[in-house]
Parts: C-alpha cells; sequence; structure tokens
C-alpha cells in the first residue's frame, strides 16, 4: 500500500530506486512566497556526498532539478516536483547478488513481499533515496528560518570513540571539522577510528545528536502525534537507524524524580532542560535535542558466507562503493528529517 | 488540528479526560467475524490497574462499556466504540495546581497552546487515556493470535537495577511476578527499589523490554512506514517515553559490520538476530524485540518550587495518587501499542 | 477498512448501528474556546427528527450526551465525544429480514461484504446515523459563525411539485414552513403530495437546496480538494443521495460560454453567480449554492417480491416505521455536512 | 496545505503547470507484478489530446517519461514517478493577463489565496493536469482488467443537443465517432453543434455519462468513503465539472419508491438498475453508471469586460488556444478518475 509519503500538511512524497533513471520527490503543503535558497540546498547535498572513507565512492553530481511550484525564485504554493539523475550507475557490481541474499540487507524481505528484488544497488532501499530527503528538508528548513529556528546535528560516538558532552556543550558549539563533532581531539580520534576500519575492509556504528534552537511552544499534538513521537518515526526512517532517545533518553531509567524534574523560572524557561525540549509531546521553549544510533553499513568489503534464493549456501564477495560508517553523512539527513518533522508540526499548529 | 487517531487502515481514536465524564475510544478497520475475547480485556486491563506502590492508588474498575460493531460476541466490521467511565475522581487534590505550573508536566505547553489547561489530573495528559489504548490494543491481539503473534512485554530496569540479558532468555521467557522479569532475583531487587523509593516520597525511572514472536515475513514498507519507524513512534506515543530501540539498539553505535550481520541459514532465517526482526523496515519472520526507556513519573510527594501562571514563585506540594513507576503498569500499554502497529501492517500488507 | 471518518484537520468519526445500544461520534480537531451552542444542537436534531407524515414514527429523544472535551461550557481542543442512546427499538419488527434481501437496501452487499448483515433496521446503514453527523455539524457550524458563515438548507422538489425559483429567491428567502420551502403555495402543494404518497403506502423522492452566505475567498484548494468536489463527496454520503450539481448544474451543460461566464464588478464581487461561489475549486466569495436528489425511501409499506439469502424467491411484507421522504428530515443533514466540509477548509487554510 | 493528491491505498500525487517544465506525477500504492501496458497510455493520452475544434490546439506531443517504479516491464510496488515536458508553450499569448482578472477562472481566487497567479495558461489550474491523471489512471485499468473491469465514457450532450437513452443501450454500445456517443446520428449533430460553437467564438457546454461493467460486489465502504461518494469527489475534481448524478440521478427526485426499487433475482443480480449498481455506497455487481455536467470553457475568442487587480475595468480579449467544448477531450479524463476510484476501494477491500 502507498508508503512512500510522510508528514500530514508539508508532506513529502518520494519516488526512484538506487540505479533507476532517477530519484525524487514533491513537497506538497509548502506554503507560497518562500524564497528558495538553493545556496542552501546546495550546501546540504554537498555535505550528504562528502566522507572521508573510502574514496572510492559513487560519483554523482546529485543535482537537482525542480519542475514545478516555483516562479521568479520563489515558492508558490503549488507542489514542488524535484528530480536527481542517476549518472554514476555501475549495475555490473552487483551481477553477482542477481540471486544472493546480502546479510542484514532488504533483499530478503523484498524478495518475500513482493516477489522480486532490485538487486541494483539496494532499489528503494539504498541510502541514496536520503537524496531526496535532504531536498525537501531544506524547503521545510526555508520555513522554520523565518521562526529563527535553528538545526544542527553533530557526530558524537563513532564505534566506540564517544564524545562525552554536557547539554551546555551542546548549545555553544562550533564544529570545525567534517564530522561535526566540536570536540576538535576527540574529532580526530574518530577519524583515526574511520581509517583503520577502512583499512580492516569493515565497517562501523556511530551515534549522532542533533539539537534544535528556537522552537516555539506549542509544537506537537497531545496524543497521537506528540512531536517526540513524530520525531522518533522521522528519524527512525532513515536507513541503518537502532535507536532513538530525546532529552535524557535512555538514562532517565536509571533517575529519581526530584533528579529529573525541569524546575521553571519567572520567565516560564527551566533551570535544567532534562526533558530535551518537549514536554507531554509537545515544545516548551527549550532547545530540542536528541541522538539516534546506527549500525554499522551491512555492506562490508569481505567474504560473507549466506545462501541464494534456492537456500543453497554460497559466498558474498565485498564489492561495490558503500561507505563505511553512516556518519558523517548521514548528518544533513537527520537534520532534514527533524526539519520535515517540525515544519509539519508548524503549519498545523 | 486532530492528532487522536492512530493508525492508517486499523485505527483507533480515542477521546476524555482523567477527571471529565469518561474515557474511551472508536476502533474503526477492526475486520468483521473476529471473537471478542473479553477475558482478555478483562487480564489486560487489570495488569494496567496493577502495581505493588502505592497503595492509595486511584481506585477505578475500569469496566469497559461496548457501544457498536459487536453482534452476538463477533466483530461485525464496524467501528467498535467502547467507553471506560470516570468514577474515582478526586478532583479537589488539584485546587492548588489551578494556576500553578507542575514541574515536567503538561500544564504549561497545554496552557500556551490552547490558551487553558484542564488542572485536574492532568486533563488530556494523564496516563489515564493509556486504559483505551489497552482496550484496542486487545482486539488488535485477537487479530494477530490468528496468525499465531505473540507479544509480552517485560520489564528490564528499575533505577540503578537492571535484568541483563541474551536474547535467547527473552524467547524461553516465563515471568512469575508483576513486574514480568523473567529473573526472581533481579525481580525482588527491583521491588526493593520501589519499596524504597515510595518510602522516599519519590518516583524512580525504569526500562521495558518487548518481544513480539511468530511474526510473518513481509510486514512494514520499504521507505516512510517502516515498521521499525511506526513501532517508534507508537511506543514513544506513550507517556514518559524517553527512548526507543530495537534489535541491537545504540549498542549497534559500538559495533562493526563484520560483528553485526545476521547471516542466513538454508531455511532462511538468521543465525543471529541483531536486526532484531526487522530488515529495511520490514519483518523478517525472526522475533522483534525493542526496549523503552521511561522516565520517573514527575508528580512527587515531595514539595517542589515552581511558578504560577503570573510568573511568581510559588511550591507545589505533593498530593494526588500517583504511580512511583511506569512499570508495571505500563506492560500491557506498551504490547498493546505494538499489538496496534502489527495490526495495521498485517492489515495493509 | 478504517472509512468511518470525514475531514482532514477538522474531523469527524461515526460509529454505531441503528439497533444497537447508542451511536454517536468523536469530533477531532475542533479548536479551543468555542462556546458551545447547546441550543442551536437541540434545534437541528428536533429538525432532523420532525416530518409531516408518518405520524407512527419510531419515538427517539435523541438526547446528547457529551463525554469529553468541553470544559465550562466551552470546547477545549480535546476530541469531543457524545453518545446517543437509542431507546426505542422495536427489532421485532424486523424478524422477517433475518434472511430476506430487501431491495435497494444494504442487506445485500453489506452480506456479501462482511459475511453477515444487522437486519436490526438496517444496522450501520440506517438514517440514524446521521444524528451524528448533525451534531457534529452543530460543532462547525459554531465555527463557522465566528466568521459570518450561514448555511441553508431548503426542499426545491417533491415527486412531481416543483419550486422554480431564481438565486435572487434563494438569497433572501424566508421559510415560514417545516419544508424549508419559500414559497408557500409550493409548500402546500409539497404537504399534498406526502400525504398522498402515505395514503399510497409509497414513499417519493426529493430535491434539497443548500445556500452558504458569507464565506470568505479562498477556501478550497486546487486539485484533489476543491471545495467544490469534498462538498460533493460530504453531500453524495448522505444516504439515499444520488446526485449533486452546484452553480449552474447539470443546465450548465447547455449553455455557451458568453452566458455562463461570470463578470467581475470593481470590488471583485461578479455580476451574475453561475459559478456558485466556487471557482476551480476554490471559494470567491460569492454565495455557494448547491443542490442534491434523493431518491425514494426504498422501504414501503407494501408486499414486494424479493429473495432470501438461498435465492429462494419470497415476499417482503411493509412493516416498521419509516419515513416516504427524505424532506424535510434530510434538511439538517445537508447543512450539517455542508458545514463540516467548510470547516475543515477553513482551519486548513 | 498539502491537497495535490488522491486515493487512501492507491494513491495519486501531481505536480506541475501548464507553462512550467513539466507536469506529472506519482502513483503510490500500485501492486507489484503488473505488466505495463504502454499502448493503453499512448491512446489514452492520444484521445485525450484529440478534438474536433479547434485546429490550432496547443501542440503537445505528451511523452510520457517513467522514472522509477517499472522494471523489466513491469511494475515493483515502488512508487511510479512520471513526468511529461511542456514543449509547445507560447506565455506570450497571456501577456495581457497579467494583472486582469479572467472571467470564471482561478486567477482571482489563487490571488486572494496565495498572494500570485500564474497567469501562463492558468498555471495548476489548466486542464493540462488532467493528462497526468489519464497515465495514472491507466496503471488503474491495468489493475481493474485483472478482474475484467472495464470503464467506458461517452459524451451524451452538447449544448442542447442530448442522446436520449435507455441502460440497455449503454451496455451493448458500440462507439464509432470520436465522441463515443453510439448513436451516429446524434454524433453528427453534436458535431454540427460544435462547428456552430466555434464559427462563433463561444465554447459550450456538455454532459458525458460513463458506464463501468463487471464490477465485484462488496467495493465501497458504508458510511464516509461510499463507492457513490468517492466517485462524486473524483469526478467533481476533473476542472469544469458541475453536477455529478448515478443511477436514476435527479430523476429519482420524482419517483416512487415503487417505482425505483430494483427486485431481486434468484441469482442475486436485480431486474432494473436504478441503484446505478450502487446500494448504501457498495458496489452491488450490476452496472455502475454515472453522469457528469461540464460547464462551457471560460475561455472564449470573443472581448469581455473584466476589471485588473487594481479593481479597474478593462477589456480581455480573446487569445490563447483553447478548446470549445470540455467534450471529447474530457472522456479519457473521466475514465481515468472512475479507474482510480474503484482501484483505491479494491485494495482497500
Amino acid at each position: 500500500m502507498a508508503s512512500n509519503s510522510i508528514g500530514k500538511v508539508f508532506v513529502l512524497t518520494t519516488f526512484g530506486e538506487s540505479h533507476g533513471r532517477a530519484i525524487g520527490g514533491v513537497i506538497d503543503g509548502c506554503p507560497a512566497n518562500i524564497t528558495v535558497d538553493y545556496a542552501l540546498i546546495h550546501t546540504k547535498l554537498k555535505q550528504r556526498k562528502t566522507a572521508p572513507f573510502p574514496e572510492n565512492r559513487r560519483k554523482e553530481d546529485d543535482a537537482v532539478e525542480f519542475l514545478s511550484g516555483i516562479l521568479d525564485g520563489k515558492t508558490t504554493g503549488m507542489p514542488i516536483a524535484f528530480v536527481i539523475a542517476n549518472r554514476d550507475v555501475h549495475s555490473e557490481d552487483y551481477l553477482q547478488e542477481h540471486q544472493v541474499l546480502k546479510p542484514s540487507h532488504a533483499h530478503y524481505v523484498y524478495w518475500q513481499k513482493y516477489g522480486l528484488f532490485d538487486h541494483r544497488g539496494g532499489g528503494r532501499a539504498s541510502a541514496r533515496e536520503t537524496a531526496s530527503w535532504v531536498v525537501a528538508g531544506c524547503f521545510a528548513m526555508m520555513l522554520l528560518k523565518q521562526y529563527n529556528i535553528h538545526i544542527e546535528a553533530y557526530t558524537t560516538q563513532i564505534g566506540k570513540v564517544k564524545w562525552e558532552h554536557s547539554l551546555e556543550e551542546i548549545e555553544g558549539m562550533i564544529e570545525e571539522n567534517n564530522l561535526h563533532c566540536p570536540d576538535t581531539v576527540v574529532a580526530q580520534q574518530m577519524l583515526d577510528e574511520l581509517e583503520e576500519t577502512a583499512k580492516n575492509k569493515n565497517t562501523i556504528g556511530c551515534k549522532v545528536g542533533c539539537v534544535v534552537k528556537n522552537v516555539p511552544v506549542g509544537l506537537g499534538e497531545p496524543v497521537f502525534d506528540k512531536l517526540s513521537a513524530n520525531l522518533a518515526k522521522a528519524i527512525m526512517s532513515i536507513p541503518a537507524a537502532k535507536g532513538f532517545e530525546y532529552g535524557l533518553g535512555f538514562e532517565a531509567a536509571e533517575k529519581q524524580g526530584s533528579e529529573a524534574n525541569d524546575i521553571f523560572l519567572p520567565n516560564f524557561r527551566t533551570k535544567t532542560n532534562f526533558s530535551g525540549g518537549i514536554q507531554a509531546g509537545i515544545s516548551n521553549g527549550e532547545p530540542i535535542y536528541f541522538s539516534v544510533a546506527f549500525k554499522p553499513i551491512p555492506s562490508i568489503m569481505q567474504d560473507q558466507p549466506t545462501v541464494n534464493t534456492n537456500g543453497e549456501f554460497c559466498i558474498l564477495h565485498g564489492t561495490g562503493r558503500h561507505d563505511i560508517c553512516a556518519a558523517p553523512r548521514v548528518l544533513p539527513v537527520v537534520e532534514a528529517m527533524a526539519a520535515l518533522t517540525l515544519a509539519d508540526q508548524l503549519i498545523n499548529d
């Protein structure tokens, strides 16, 4: 059934396969008269393409072609359709996968669900899909900027290398490295970890944080469209996401009420922000911050035992051009999904 | 805007405030000819009412009255409306809260969003709402049982007391205590922790696990209705939820690809289940397991400094009848939200 | 699948069978701080109950019980649940219909679709359902009144008796009869037609007009939520509706462009209103007017040949307590559906 | 707000303006493994382009480019995106309309709603949009053909020239003219009427009928997704549609119950089909037939008085390349909207 849309009133619908002609999307519900910030789109798409390792990555210019909804550089209130052509497609890399079930990949479940699977680069399950999310997220950001809302994602963990930090550090952070980890020493350790992983023909998991500043009070709904629940859905839609937490997150399980409550100040702000900017599903005016864990990319450059569609054992060789870690490329994707969620609530409100 | 419904084709809409006349809901999309298992509803609602501490809890019989959609003990395919009357309402307990903003509660954000807040017991933000979720979840379970799907939630952490366990332990578990923690020694430690917390007029956080067995392959959608994303939304809709993870969860951030991939067996099952039963957003036939962290209940029996709606400092005294921990009462709620999510996908499929 | 809701952001979900315990609904998305006009609800429900013929009609007090969403006489922004008990149920009247397929009724299609049908008074297909629509429509009207929008339905045809009228006559009309036909002479002819029909133990079709005044410019969407299309859906959802037209309606098929265009005045109003207040799917500030045709009530007090569920011929005797014409009872239902459609667009906008 | 999608589980989202770069759409929810019938798409698009008058029509090849969702000539279950480039754009024809409000057109309401309007050929309100509907409708037809369901639209009225016909004539009809009016004598009269209208630089209204054969019993839902109501919405979404009726339609208002009921036969078919194949909102296995009235195209080749956006009188000259009648070009559009509605219900069921 139809399941390629997200949002209720600011809606993104996407399409396209990794090795098809193009990917793209339609943004429906974007208000009229927003000046299109093409530089933002360019910057975020470029950020999504760039990673330190490996170096043989698929080379796509990710040029976005807009087909509708924009006139004289402004949105018209009509649906904004965009297309990103697939150019650097090496489908021959995937020939061995024609009947082979790749471990921890979409192949098996697609085969069972649809009776077929597009072995070429993951088909619709490819992370290439997220380029469209980034484009749409930029339009959401243009809307959010009118309210001075700012979203920033950053890497907090690569494998066992973690950036331990306080909330205060997030609020004032400056990132000068492409992992967007504010602590430059830790950032270098993360890069070393990535290099080591690449050398070992392996991949590695990571954890990404995100902070949203200047959110007005009142976004989100009390029961089934809680801002926290909709953020969880949007973020957990990102390929390889395994966990989501906001505010104290899993640490909250250890706390006592007297330690975890946020006490009000006379200006209705709170002394602490254990709640992570969302109270009872609704934004309370404090910065929203959340984290997401990503598993290691399952495509590794090593031989792996598996079975084919006949259930016969076989060996899958490590080929193709794959990232070794979701971070840092996933950072603009996290920001985009947060922006789409907030924009949808903002228009609803 | 409308936000009191969850699901696309098996849809629950709820209504009611904690201290209003009644709470209840409408289940729309439940197939015809399912025999209503009233005993299941009774058992799950009773489980939701029962906790070891405190003893002065609100006494509601939680009797469900069905108004439609059932004929001769079977569903008819028509919407099933049900009502649970509010009887044991002590609104006078909340008089002091009339203009007082309760820390880490819904009051402030409701006031800002709607221009008013129902100070009586939390209004719509009360966890009493979840009784309706449990009723609807039972109908989802009746549907799932036709496929032999079984859902079980269990307590894995109360404060600093944790049940460390392997996946195998979950699969074969038997729980003989009302915390539904399979390890009876740990369960007793958890009870001690709850007792200590109650004695200190405090509250405490917890972590709950849930396993779904016998899920057919193919539930969930590839992009924006991933089973994992929809589960995340449903579970994060539960009051006090701060984090969600499935499969390896946050631990995945530490792993390497070669450690985290699930290798196929000739019968298309996998040797390990790091994926937690969901691959690329779609069930793969392995048990689905996930965890959720809950913050401590913010209503504590202690004096707390706060401000009123004029922004003046005041003291909020600890009154009312509140739980001291989300667990174990939240267990059937977690099961219900999982059941609703799966039923929606099952009918979609 | 779920199909008991209408609206996108101002949503009505209904439940209940004609001979079950109750009917009712949940209104989700109604803004906070609207003073509930109970007198309006009472008036419209009474209008829905009242018809000149027959006199042995089912006697329901149609007392509405509100369960949620209202505090101190005002809406709270939370879902408004309401229940109307079924009291005057004579299910024994329907015993003969247990296996008998009533001509031009829901029985056969329900039986095929759900494997069963509720023979008692039509089950969910009964026009009793529309009492819930009227209640919800009143809340929509309370919202519309804040914009001075006014909706009025009137009978324009009973059988072959027609009220021929100009648009001007609609705009200034006063109805002093319970058919709400402004021309008192024609109204009496209509009543005579109804009386004659009742005497003949027959039923009769009718046509109803509706005008909406003071609609602001801009309601409705350009492509798939045209105000005209959503009105058509809402109105055609009324039991027995067979046709919908607005503005020139079917007469437009005969016209030439030079006759049918509405020429602008300097104040942006139009000289004529052939468009019926909706241009390209969006309200243009002129009065919206539309018509709907209803077939004769299929339950007649005569013997009818039919078949039972075994496909055997049998005779269905005329029993039960049925209206002989959709008008005038359908008038507040038409208004309610128009109000719900407009309110949904108004909040969207 | 988002309003460029139609359908619940078989969903079409469209985009594009008449004089933008392209129009197109995304079909979401189309099942996998349907062989794409490109010839059908070609035929229906060609039919949508072809009309006897005028001869200076915009020349678009309407070549459809598919971007996704098709592999080896079959649908994959993934969203099907398609684009139709705009090539023969003469935006200069519309220069005079920059600040001029075209009578009975979208300009004024778009201007009020969005603060701007795309004067070039109607922007999103152009009937060019319907080319995308035809493409999507063809996919719906491919699905319906698996159930042997067949849809056929035909012209029944051009201005005052009407084809009076019985239901039997529709069922067995063969159309050999491009108006798809089975009676060749009447068809010629209609052509004469069109020629006369063109000569007079005027436009003319029309009425179109449509019949759907071999519909299984059970499509549609009892209350708010009645097949009749959803058909009404889909059909009334077509530009220039002013009225919709099915079965007896407006004629039903004149009938008595004893004349209008459809009596069952032992095989559960009915002797007559006054109901038009839909009973209580659900298909009953008889042919579905309905009619739609279209107003004359408001763009006429004559001078018209109007006002500009300053409210000053001015004259709008007749320019551009416009049809003189919705029929026959609208026929495949009517079929497409019917097909989309039925496909959505068929998958739901």
